[in-house]
This record gives C-alpha cells, sequence and structure tokens, in this order.
C-alpha cells in the first residue's frame, strides 16, 4: 500500500546559491520570496518563490455501489467553473487526514470509516513549493454538508467511472482531481483497492 | 481524439465581486494581484492571485519499443530533486506546441513527427491562474541534447511501464507528470494510442 513519504532524502546536492531574500508580499494563503541567486551554471539570476502556507488535501469518496462525489465551484482565479474532488487545506504541520475529514464533511455531509493515503504531489514546482496529498475515504455514512462562507458548492454523487471520464474528456481540469482518479482507477483495476 | 478546449464557456454566472487590484511583485515569470473582494456568501474579503506568464508545457515522448524519457533536476522550490516528463513554458498567447518541440528537443535531443495533444489542466486554482497543457510525441529521431543555462539536466530513457509505477509508488510527484503518464496509460490501454 501506497504511504506518503514527504521527507525523502535528497539525492543530489543543490545546484543553486541563494544570496538574499526578501519577503514582497503575504497574506493568510500565501507569501511571496524575491531572491537573488546563482544557477546552476554559474550565472546570475533571481527566483520568486510562492510559498504555501496549507497542504493541499483532496479526497475520493467511494460508496459499495461505485459511485463517488464531485464538487462544483467558480474559481475565481480562472473564471471559470470547475468540477472537481473534495478538496481543502491543511496548516503546515497539522494532520492532513484530520483536514480531510473535515473537509469532507463540511462540503458533502459525508463521513467515512476507512481512509487510505493514495497520493502525494507537488502542484507546480517551477513556482511554488506547494505539496499535496489525496485519500480515499470508504464506508461511508451520510449526514448535512456545511460549506464555509467563502463556498458556493454544488455536490453530485457520479459513477466512479463517469469521473474518470470526465477526467479523460478534458471536463475535469484540477490537477488534484486528475491525479486522484486516475490513480485510483488505476488501484480499482489491479486490486490495490476492493469497493 | 482529446482536443484542448481552454476557451470553454462559463456555465455559471462569477459569484465574486471584485472591488480593488493592486500588484505587490511581479518578475518575468508570474505576477501577484492582491484584490479587495465580496465572497460569494455576501462578506467582505481579500484575494491574492499568481497570475502566470507562461503556459506550463509538458511532453511525454514514446518510441515504437514502449520507451519514454524522463528529466531528472533538482528543484530550488522544493529543495529536492525531481523526475518529471519533459516540461517547458510557452509565452501566453503563443503556440504551445512549437514550445513542446522546442523543449522536448533542448531538454532530450529529440525531434518527433507525430504530436497528439494528450491533456489541459489547471495546476492549483485556489491561488494561481496556472494552465498547463501536455502532449504524447512519437516517431521520435533523435540529436543532441541543448539544456538552458538554469537548468542542470538528467535524462533517462524507461520503459513506459516504469514510469506508471514510478507515478504509482510516489517517486514520481510533479502533477503534470503525473496527469500526463497516467493519461497516456490510459491511452494505451483503451487503443486509443497505438505505439
Amino acid at each position: 500500500m501506497f504511504q506518503f513519504k514527504k521527507q525523502h532524502p535528497d539525492d543530489a546536492t543543490n545546484p543553486w546559491k541563494t544570496h538574499s531574500v526578501e519577503e514582497p508580499y503575504k497574506n493568510p494563503w500565501i507569501r511571496i520570496t524575491h531572491r537573488q541567486v546563482t544557477n546552476p551554471s554559474g550565472g546570475p539570476g533571481i527566483y520568486g518563490v510562492v510559498h504555501f502556507k496549507n497542504v493541499a488535501v483532496g479526497i475520493v469518496p467511494l460508496d459499495r455501489e461505485g459511485y463517488t462525489w464531485l464538487v462544483g465551484q467558480y474559481r475565481y482565479t480562472l473564471e471559470q467553473y470547475s468540477w472537481e474532488i473534495p478538496e481543502g487545506g491543511a496548516p503546515q504541520g497539522s494532520s492532513t487526514l484530520a483536514s480531510a475529514q473535515r473537509e469532507l464533511l463540511e462540503e458533502t455531509g459525508i463521513s467515512a470509516q476507512k481512509w487510505t493515503p493514495l497520493l502525494e504531489l507537488h502542484t507546480s514546482n517551477s513556482v511554488t513549493d506547494e505539496y499535496g496529498v489525496a485519500y480515499v475515504a470508504q464506508d461511508l455514512s451520510f449526514g448535512e454538508a456545511e460549506p464555509e462562507d467563502t463556498e458556493d458548492l454544488h455536490v453530485r454523487r457520479v459513477p466512479f467511472q463517469e469521473a474518470v471520464d470526465m477526467v479523460l474528456r478534458g471536463d475535469i481540469t484540477d490537477a488534484l482531481s486528475m491525479v486522484a482518479i486516475l490513480k485510483t482507477n488505476e488501484w480499482l483495476r489491479n486490486g490495490t483497492l476492493v469497493l
């Protein structure tokens, strides 16, 4: 079974040198550092890094009938609507599992007895340090959704295969959702995961 | 066959209102805007958006023997080494295919006769507007790699199934690489793609 291994040892020495670090911007979710660097070829340069205060957390809920749940919302950054797996953020150093459990409950009203670590990823490593994880949630029970006030969410229960088809057709474009759905599909096919 | 459809119509009205936009930081790759907003519930808030000047472009090269190529580099943002598909950036509004062709040649020395649009994605849509695409490259011919001077790259030719296993084991954590490899695997399995 897959285990998160965020702290894997570096298998190479850092070929960049950092000479100065400024912080031109921060808010409750991100901060920006601007750096004077020497690049791997020995030349001078700058690097702007977007640091995330939260770990991205995604959940693939699966019931015994082979259905999953998708959450739709208007994404301010993209100026477009996006269908995704339930997602949220866990403050750095806090339990990603506890955040996953809270987000699934808030967004869909679902509680789950069985939680399986599915994947870890870096969403955009040329500019950001954002790290994300996803879980598969099974043995589900159902209550009332309680979205946060910044969220205007729609929730759909769909056959898991329909979620896979939405990824393959390009109707789901959120990276964490795409990876989580495709890897869950691999696991269902190879028997790592059983409904 | 999958087609990019970036310009899909919004299927919902924007529930956010933007009252002011400042730009506290920019560099040649990103700019940050800080906004005073009203959120979907009607409450006041702020939003910091990271705007990307380039489209992320990834390439899955496949030869007739079923091998692909991975590129390893130390990622400054993560302070760790990362194995990925060949990737680069296309300035907004320019040809992503031309960038894919140039990046594959620069990083691996490979030219390809057949290019198939594989996917589009948004890497991190809660904070950034980053958009990415990937292509499958086939009918390959081989020359000399010419990496940019910010790059200290290692290149490996591996069986495509080994790349899939690296994703499933968590040894590849770059989101665009993960999605591109898993979707290519689906296409090879369902016959959309033939070696």
